[in-house]
């Protein structure tokens, strides 16, 4: 096994202690980490570092270097999206949903994302000794049913089972495979100054829907998840406007994280209203008490679309009008100045940097 | 949710009682099971039983019919292989490979399988809190080495952290993406009477390696898994005959339980020759110590392939051609009589039925 890489953080516990000895030195850098820490998976910045750190030095290619929601590649001529999802959702059922059409609709929305129409799904299950069966069959009947909703075939899969206390009931990883549409580029770093934001509904539920149930708690009202395939809805988007430049489903992390990877990613700047982002009176409760920042939080039904002005009306207009982006709304605008930072006024009129997260703020809840 | 399927077992525990208040009744069947047990996850008919009550009834489709190692969907008219499969083996680590080139020679062989030629894979890591950084960085560093020995390349990922105890150090779920070569049908249900049984080596390494680390047991000599990417062999295997019927990985049941499930699938018999199979002192020595059958131990580098009579001699110098096929022999034949019942003559002269097994001898070795 080849070692010719360097490994930070392998010798000492969790951070290694800066060594004094030599006089005044960098403090530590925060990503030398020893071990893995929950926050690592939380979609934020240690994710990032864990991605860039780990996994990218080792694949950089030019396939994986966008770091979209999938990859693009050719295959005799056919252009295809792939991807996949681990879905660890804790529990497996909850107000809207479970991790089955969470895992399908999750796979097919990063196809969409791609610009690709969804064709064909993958499953691999791993679960744990005991699990019921019932609940198992649950969740394969939500995963037909998200399938067909979605018009795409579950076509190949695999089983595993770990023994009780190795899992955690039941994790899903889907793998999706779709056809780009022709004349159709959609990439994080094609986001250009003077384009503008749009999304289509209210941001937050999945994340309150998850914690609501996993905690116990009760706010104001019930907060049910928005998944949901999205692909349809992007079908008539990029038929408004086959040149949108990105789409990305604000899934772990929130708006505010997909903001802050688009913008990093493109070297551009965006200023977002906060008062053009509906947030469900229950979410914005739920994040009061609990001191969350909706933006922050996953969704599970949604899409943020970066597309040229003079097309916003048009690609607006065709949201409003499918069932899934009825309450869309134009939320921003990119800009040339500050490029990978993301300014927001707030309702009060003052302006603040929506930063990304260094950890998580709600851990598995996808 | 539908709920239009019977759903046997969900009431009781582990297995219904009989009602014996009717008289005599037939015994409950063996499917009845109200939880996962191991045994679900081993590979032998439980396996089968789980997909067949709970997968299929929700996913039949023509693509997932055959229960091949993976999928042939068609994208604008090219004919594609997908497969995916999770790796939960415990260790992680172990003599011959890690659970990194386990899943990528894992994933090339499913495609290598199907008749096509893998080109890219996708990656989802389910790490458990608490993991060390070194210990991620070693399998990343294993699945990058076992990419570029296969020529595929990793072009999507995903990363999942769980909660320490909610998983088992890591799991990592691996699709793959190729394109099956023009002119290449290969199915199960291809195996023809008068085929003939080819296989590229001994059998039962990598399952013994697994053991022999997790129990601590020292066998007679050190057994190394036979871990390996089978995408060149299978190049010139195809290249000696384009008309191959059946490719299969013997790996999680080892090489009964893919004879059985091929002559089930086409209806067939087999009969093969213990003496033509090379089981290694070694994997023999372990076995009688731990009353295994080195045909049920999963193999992680081998091949089964069915091809036809007037063929064999041309595939079989083509694999003994090549590194990983030096060891080639033929082992057995396709026969009309005793369909879907494989039986093998043993090196006393005895013929006997080699079943499937109803659960796992060997629980996460792959």
């Amino acid at each position: 096994m080849s070692r010719d890489r360097t490994t930070p953080g392998s010798g000492g516990e969790s951070r290694a202690a800066p060594d004094l000895s030599e006089g005044p030195a960098c403090p530590v850098p925060l990503t030398d980490y020893a071990h893995v820490l929950l926050a690592h998976g939380g979609g934020g910045k240690l994710t990032q570092q864990l991605v860039q750190s780990v996994f990218l030095p080792q694949f950089k290619n030019d396939m994986l270097s966008p770091l979209h929601d999938g990859a693009v590649v050719t295959l005799n001529g056919v252009r295809c999206a792939f991807t996949t999802d681990s879905y660890v959702v804790s529990p497996i059922a909850f107000p809207g949903g479970d991790i089955g059409d969470l895992a399908v609709n999750g796979t097919v929305n990063d196809l969409a994302m791609c610009g690709a129409v969804p064709l064909f799904l993958s499953a691999g299950f791993i679960i744990e000794e005991g699990l019921a069966m019932e609940e198992l069959r649950s969740v394969v009947r939500s995963m037909r049913s998200a399938a067909g909703r979605a018009g795409v075939l579950l076509v190949t899969g695999d089983t595993k089972v770990v023994d009780r206390g190795k899992g955690d009931k039941l994790f899903v990883t889907t793998s999706g495979l779709g056809v780009v549409r022709d004349g159709v580029e959609i990439a994080p770093a094609r986001a250009t100054p003077g384009d503008v934001l749009l999304i289509n509904g209210p941001v937050g539920m999945h994340g309150i829907a998850i914690l609501s149930v996993r905690e116990g708690l009760e706010f104001e009202g019930p907060v049910r998840s928005d998944t949901a395939p999205l692909n349809d809805l992007v079908r008539v988007m990029l038929e408004a406007c086959p040149d949108i430049h990105v789409l990305r489903d604000p899934t772990r992390g929130g708006v505010a994280t997909v903001l802050n990877e688009i913008a990093s990613s493109a070297r551009v700047g965006m200023q977002i209203e906060e008062t053009a982002i509906h947030v469900p009176e229950a979410v914005r409760g739920a994040c009061e008490i609990l001191g969350l920042d909706p933006l922050y939080i996953a969704n599970e039904g949604k899409v943020i679309a970066v597309v040229p002005a003079d097309a916003a009306t048009a690609v607006l207009e065709s949201m409003r009008a499918h069932p899934l982006g009825r309450e869309s709304t134009q939320f921003g605008y990119v800009v040339a100045d500050h490029p990978g930072t993301v300014l927001m006024k707030s309702s009060i009129g003052a302006t603040r940097v929506l930063d990304m997260l260094s950890g998580e703020q709600l851990p598995r809840i996808c």
